[in-house]
Order: structure tokens, then C-alpha cells, then sequence
């Protein structure tokens, strides 16, 4: 794609009104757009981005068998008063009257994934069942000050399990949070699986999914040994404590909860009244599970822990491209004329790149650029490179120069 | 895909409360859930038409250089208030309140665009602006009896593009246009363009995408030799008159819109104030055009054109799988395993097919399903094909028999 078309460019000056730095980044960087507190416009290179995102996810999902489907926002009130949220939640929710009826804005599915199972399921055959979607979530949450890692509209990744009894819910619950876990590698995260509260969602026990990060908005407390780990708001150990589990150190961080695992075992098909017989004949209440990853969270958390003083440092399966192609605007017109023709091989060799081909910006400020957008690597051709390639690793200092040949075999 | 597995299986009774076609046939044939009037959940085969037609377009877009983003849906009133469509659309869109700050659900995204634009674009050169996504709308529509034709929640592909002047915007509105009929063609859809009123959106003449149903909402009138068509609501014309344009005959017939684009010129830009100096230096409101394609509506429309009695016939590149494998269930354990092994096969050479494995159902059953799903090719196994395969596609009536052999060379 050529830089000079693409809608979205850099912004010079920091962005009013954001203190966090994915937000003050992504923006500046032409990734996101503020429509108004807690709600972004996904530009196209931060649509890339989520696409990437979206594929790695869905992968891992299709791999622990769930099924794909995309279920409705708009909610009507009778199904959120089955399980009495429509009360319990009534923060958090975004309910609205249209000729008379009631809705909700869906900010989690369980009522409309048990109505799709009571309607669909009828044998304990058939179970468990797994379902998931992307879609959009609306949380009237008070304070955004986060960025992009907490808005009020997002788009989440969310799995749901129904399971015949306990046994068998409690083994695909850690299934899936092994398989969270390689996906957060996959994205480059170090995350920790932390015991937390269940919120409007269950008295239960939870776990979220924590990366340590300065600025995250939770706290948790976590052993520098084993895997014990809790968030500050359920925790009755602090810092430096010795830990309950293997008395190793109990240390305390800053976190951002990257995704969210809840067990509700009966208690919402007992109110929705969803039940098959099992093989002996005898009526089950479902046991349930959901699972969520926020994508724009995700966005916002690699950007918060993938940054320099120059701007973003994409990891290479997420970057928005491969190659941040740049050229230096010069007298003689045979660089414009090599670096289309790289430009070109490039893209018939399926390397997705980034031409920086504007005319009228100075070296300088294209190299500026570059470093803010965070491609993972920069291939500069001018004057200078005496017609070879220069080629810099974003998250490294050195270049190094190469023939179109040593090029390509070093990229495909 | 093995069928037992599947999530949205085939319905033996009529829905109650639906009286359309499409969405008769898609309940019963396990693609969509009705959640409520108007919104209906995409069950996994449903999710895998839906996802084959945003691939089509998305094809298209690009190749129209228009760059993909996403949009928010909720949106704050004073956005709205810009255009004074906060009050002109009220009745079409959900308004809501929260926390004393009122919203509004996207029913479309002009405002949101055009306020994108004055906050990224700042040069004539940058223009034309082409920007699109696919995304969720919401539309208070009053009459909600024609099934995923028409619902109060739907997936849509919108499109805007923002030019200097007006003649920049009529050729790419026309070239939209050209690129929406090859959509439509690709789609095995005869979509008509018909003139027609812009509702809510404008006072200017609107171009419908229109393809001849019986049961669709809409009337037209067009001419059985040239290009003439319009809409009943603005039509000056009738049904045997002789064409305005070529003294055709014209004729009239219930159609059902599939896409809907609209020229605004540089109204909304004015009350937004979106402008740029042109080479000229002199200030320029920007023109606008929007073009969009329901994609929810056109599963349902594709459906509405494509079944017979026995139940759905897909288009190959809209089929939810390629193949329909159905094996007869007998004593003779040999069928299973080669049915397994022509299914393990085909999956091998990325054939997608939905293989019917369930061991109690008896083979009528299974046929029916067949039908009703409406997968274009179906290949059956059983004792009396004596080690060899039935071939036979959904919308003929012989059946031949192929060895595996063959069958691979006719299907890879």
C-alpha cells in the first residue's frame, strides 16, 4: 500500500484529553480514531491489526473445537429478567425503550447462548456444546481513562460452554485457559492466570488472564515461585507476604486483564430452565462456562508493553504490514524508479508493505514516522545506498546493507 | 464437518410466526435462530454464507481502492445534532439515555465519516476519500414480517466516498455502481438498478439495487428493453406504459432491494462544516456519496430465489460447504470406513464437506435434510453402491455413480 493514499496518517501533536500512552500512541501513530470517551474508530491500520488478531483467536478456537456463529446486540428485557440481570446488571448495561418495548445493549450472551441451547439441543448426545462469536460489547463503564484497553464499546471474542455435569465443564475449563494462554504467547504476552471476583457475573470464583504492565488498572499479587496469583479486589494476602501455596515470595504488580474465564456451573439454566435427560433418563440442568478476550484490550496491551521512546514496536504477527518501505526524495529519478520495482516483487512475493512514496516530507520526518507506526522492519533506498537496500529491524540499531537478491532471500 | 456435531440442526416443523420463505427455510434448516422480531442469531452454517459473501465484497471494495475500517455503533447525540438528524430520523433510530448523556445506534455513518474526515484529512491531495466496513446496524423498521429480509438488526456493508466536486463523485458513484452488479452477479443474483426516494437520508433520487421476488416488499416498474427502472413510491409511471426513455413497454413486479446508494453532494459536509482549500486555495465543501449492502438481507434474498419444494439450493461460492457426503447406515461395517476415508480425503484436498454420520437416522431422513440444507452436491455410500460413490447435484435429478477415482478427478 502506498503511505500517500492511505487514509490515516500520523499526527504530530499529542492528542488532548488521552493520559494513556496505547491511546496517545495508536492515535498519533494513524491506528485509531476517538469518536467520543471510550469508543474508537478502527482505522485501517488498526483494522489490520485486529484482523490479525482475529485469525490467531479464531484458529486457537476452531482447535479446541468450539463453533463459530454471531449472535444479536440488541437484547429484548424479557430475556435478561429469566436470569434477573436486567435488575442486577442495570449499571453496566445499556438499556433503551423504543414504541413501548424494552432492550438491552448485550454486554455478555449467556441469557441468548441458554435460549439458543433450550431450542436446539434436545439429546445429552449432543452435549457438551461450544459456541462462540466476535462481536461488539457495550459496558457502561465510569471511568475510561485507559485508552483503549477499557472502553464502552468493544469488540470481544466470547466462548460458551455447556456441559452435561461438573466433571466435564471443569476439564474443558482448563482447556480453554491453556489454550488463552497460547494465544497470549502467540501474541507475544507474558500472561498469568489470576483468581478473581466474578463481578455482575457470578459469586463464583474467576479467573482473568493479567499481563504485568506499569500502567495496567488492576493489581494483583502473584508468587515469584509457583502459579498462585490474585487479584488485589479478592486477595487477603499483600506484598512480600509468604505464599499460601508454596511459601515462595508473594510479589505486587500492576496488570491488564486480557481476558476472563467464569464457571456458573447450573445456576443460569436452573432460572432459564434448560435441561435434557441424561442416558439414564434423569432431567440435567446444563452447566455453563463462558470465556472472553477483548481485541481492542489486546491492541491496547501489546502497544503498552511493545513501545520505545519513538513510538510502537509491533510484534511480526501482528504488525499491520511486514515492511515499512521508505524512499529518500532526490534529484536522481532512478531511486523512485528501484523502489517501485521492489515495491512491486515485494507484493507479487506476497510481503505485505507500507510505501512511504510522498514526495513533499523530508527524509527525516519519514524516518520519524516509520519509528512511530512500528513496522517491524525499514528498508530505506537512496542516493546513499548506491542502488542496494538498506535494511533495519525496528527493535534493533544496526543496518545493514543488501542486494535486491540478498534481499529477497533474507524476506521470503 | 461431521453433521452429528454440528451446532444447528435441521427443524422438523414450520416456525410458528414466521410467515416468509427465506426465513422459513433458513430456521428449518439450522442457519439462523430468531431471537426476537426482526434479530436473528447466524448459527455456524449461516455464519459460513455470511462470511463468503463479506469475502465477495470485500474483494470488490479493494479492487475499488476502498480501505477497510470499523466504525463505531454507538454513537453521542451531539454528533447527530450536526446534521439535525437526531430529530429527522427519531423515528428510525434507537435513542437512548445513560447516566444523563444521551446516544444513538448507528443506523447508518455519514456523521461519523464525514467527522473522520475533518480530523484526518487536511489536503486536496487527498482526496477522493474511500471508506468502508462491514458492521452491525440498527433499524426501528415497523413491519418485520419479511423474515432476514428486513430486520431491526442487520450485518451491512457500507461505503463512503468524498470528493473535491460533483464530477469526481458521479464517476466513482457510477463505478460503485458497476461494482455492486458484479457483486450481485457473483452472488447468482439478477439485480435490476432502479431509481427510488431517499428516506431519511436525502431529497435527492437514490439508485436501488433491486432483484425481481415475488415476496419482495418492494414494487417496480421497468422496461423490458433498456435500462429504465424505478420505484412505485416515486414513480410517475405505471404498469403497461410505454417507457419514458426507449417506448418500451413497462412492466411491473415485486422486487426486493439488496443495495441502496445515495449522492448527498456537500449537504452534510456544510452543516458539519467539512471543507478543504482546494489547488486553487479557495475553500471546498466536501461531496459525498454512500453505498450500502445489507449482507443479512441478501442470504435471505438468495434464498428467496434459490429453493424449490424440497428446501434450499445454494450457489457453489455462497454454499455453506461444498459437499453434503451421506452415508446409508447398514451391517456391513466396510461403508462406514470408507465413507470416513473419502471424507478424511476430501478434507485433505481442502474439499469442505459436511458429512451426515448420525447412526440412527434412516436414509430418508437423511435425504431430506439433504435437500432441505441445500448443499449443490451430494455423494451417498452405501450397500447398494458396491464400493463405489453416488454423485448426484442439488438442483438436478440423475445420479451417477463414480469410482474414487473419478470422483476426485471431477471434484479437485
Amino acid at each position: 500500500m502506498l503511505y500517500s493514499e492511505l487514509f490515516g496518517k500520523t499526527i504530530k501533536l499529542d492528542p488532548k484529553d488521552e493520559i494513556s500512552k496505547n491511546a496517545k500512541l495508536l492515535i498519533k501513530a494513524g491506528f485509531i480514531d476517538k469518536l467520543m470517551a471510550g469508543s474508537y474508530t478502527l482505522l485501517p491500520l488498526g483494522l489490520k491489526v485486529i484482523k490479525k488478531i482475529e485469525e490467531i483467536i479464531r484458529s486457537e478456537m476452531n482447535k479446541i473445537n468450539a463453533q463459530e456463529v454471531l449472535m444479536p446486540l440488541l437484547h429484548p428485557k424479557n430475556i435478561w429478567n429469566e436470569t434477573g440481570r436486567w435488575e442486577s446488571a442495570k449499571d453496566i448495561m445499556y438499556q433503551l425503550k423504543k414504541n413501548e418495548k424494552e432492550y438491552a445493549l448485550s454486554f455478555t450472551h449467556e441469557e441468548v447462548v441458554l435460549d439458543l441451547i433450550r431450542k436446539h439441543v434436545f439429546s445429552y448426545k449432543d452435549f457438551p456444546v461450544k459456541i462462540y462469536h466476535f462481536s461488539t460489547k457495550f459496558r457502561n463503564e465510569l471511568r475510561v481513562k485507559s485508552g483503549i484497553l477499557r472502553g464502552r464499546e468493544f469488540v470481544m471474542k466470547d466462548l460458551y460452554s455447556a456441559h452435561l455435569n461438573e466433571e466435564d465443564l471443569e476439564d474443558y475449563y482448563w482447556k480453554v485457559a491453556k489454550s488463552y494462554q497460547k494465544i497470549f504467547k502467540e501474541l507475544d504476552l507474558n500472561s498469568k492466570i489470576v483468581e478473581a471476583g466474578g463481578g455482575v457475573f457470578t459469586d463464583n470464583i474467576t479467573h482473568e488472564f493479567q499481563v504485568l504492565c506499569d500502567r495496567g488498572e488492576d493489581t494483583i499479587f502473584y508468587c515469584d515461585k509457583c502459579d498462585f496469583a490474585q487479584n488485589k479486589e479478592i486477595s487477603k494476602i499483600k506484598g512480600n507476604d509468604s505464599c499460601p501455596k508454596c511459601k515462595g515470595l508473594i510479589k505486587t504488580s500492576n496488570a491488564t486483564e486480557v481476558g476472563n474465564i467464569f464457571k456458573f456451573g447450573a445456576s443460569y439454566s436452573k432460572k432459564m430452565n434448560v435441561s435434557v435427560l441424561d442416558k439414564d433418563g434423569k432431567k440435567q440442568f446444563i452447566h455453563l462456562a463462558s470465556y472472553g478476550i477483548g481485541l481492542t484490550r489486546l491492541i491496547g496491551t501489546i502497544v503498552e508493553t511493545h513501545n520505545d521512546e519513538k513510538g510502537i514496536v509491533w510484534p511480526k504477527n501482528t504488525s499491520p504490514f511486514d515492511i515499512h518501505l521508505i524512499d529518500v526524495p532526490s534529484e536522481n529519478s532512478k531511486i523512485s524508479e528501484l523502489t517501485y520495482d521492489i515495491y512491486n516483487e515485494l507484493i507479487r512475493n506476497n510481503v505485505d508493505v507500507l510505501y512511504d512514496d510522498r514526495t513533499q516530507i523530508g527524509i527525516g520526518e519519514k524516518f520519524k514516522d516509520c519509528d512511530l507506526i512500528g513496522i517491524p522492519v525499514r528498508l530505506v533506498i537512496s542516493d546513499k545506498t548506491d542502488g542496494k537496500i538498506e535494511y533495519k529491524e525496528r527493535n534493533k540499531n544496526e543496518t545493514i546493507l543488501l542486494s535486491k537478491d540478498e534481499l529477497f532471500k533474507k524476506l521470503t
